[in-house]
């Protein structure tokens, strides 16, 4: 069993949070929503999915999961305008602990500055911020160097779920 | 009296739509919504302001104006994954048209790879994909360098209209 962090705000894409979760914890992984504020609720920006967050930023170590989940949407544009957010995203990587990046995940990990040199897929918009990030951009359904694992949209799902699933022990 | 393309799509920051387009109109110049789709409404992403568009993007040209307004909010991000949007926003920039940016309006400008040397400011969260992108971030409300002017979110409008303004014959 694996302790998966979910580093999520508001009008994150609801399947890109959802079917992950789902497939997680039915593999028997705990999930652990961090945000900005702990017992704040956000949405989705489609269905409006309610995620209440456990665990703020303030409060939380890298060291405490062993897996890291970013779902896209808007998210990670509005986490990453966030030090101690970037931070944490970034002890994931330094780490070597999975980092299961999709849509506009990337967004954290270049604010991070965490992708030079790795192979990394990610939302249309963003390729050429992933590019001048100094990572080479892959257009697939799925892209795995060594702990980071991406997807570009909800339609590459069940193999960004299969590979990170693949990642856990 | 100038020819101000705007262009704009879903969930743009409406005060950064709203106050420029005002003081443009009230100084003479005309306004002209270029986006995806010619007669459809986008809307604002806090008070949903509506915009119809004017001209879409397949049968416009900068020859045809005298300045670009890029207004923030997640308008931007949508833009940038449209190929004629780029290729538009660039040639404003390539023309030494003057071109208004604010918020997340540099997105659409990294994309046009037009930043390289450039002085800009731009919203908290893309100050690294700005940086990226070749060009120098200056945390400061308008920044102003030969056709580009920006500023970094609607706190500074009074001044980024002042600038723009200031630009326009």
């Amino acid at each position: 069993m694996s302790r998966i962090a979910v580093i999520i705000d508001e009008l994150f894409e609801d399947s890109e949070y959802t079917e992950p979760v789902k497939a997680f914890k039915e593999n028997g992984h705990q999930i652990i929503h961090v945000g900005l504020e702990t017992g704040k609720t956000v949405t989705g920006k489609k269905e409006q999915t309610p995620v209440v967050i456990d665990r703020d930023l303030d409060s939380v170590s890298a060291d405490e999961f062993d897996a890291l989940l970013i779902p896209g949407g808007f998210s990670p544009d509005k986490l990453r305008a966030n030090e101690k957010a970037v931070l944490f995203t970034k002890a994931f990587v330094e780490k070597e602990k999975p980092v299961f990046s999709i849509c506009h995940g990337p967004q954290l990990l270049i604010t991070a500055d965490v992708l030079k040199g790795r192979k990394i897929t990610g939302w249309t918009s963003i390729i050429q911020d992933i590019k001048n990030a100094g990572a080479e951009f892959i257009d697939r359904e799925v892209v795995e160097d060594k702990n980071i694992i991406s997807s570009r949209n909800p339609g590459d799902l069940p193999a960004f779920i299969a590979a990170s699933l693949a990642k856990l022990k």
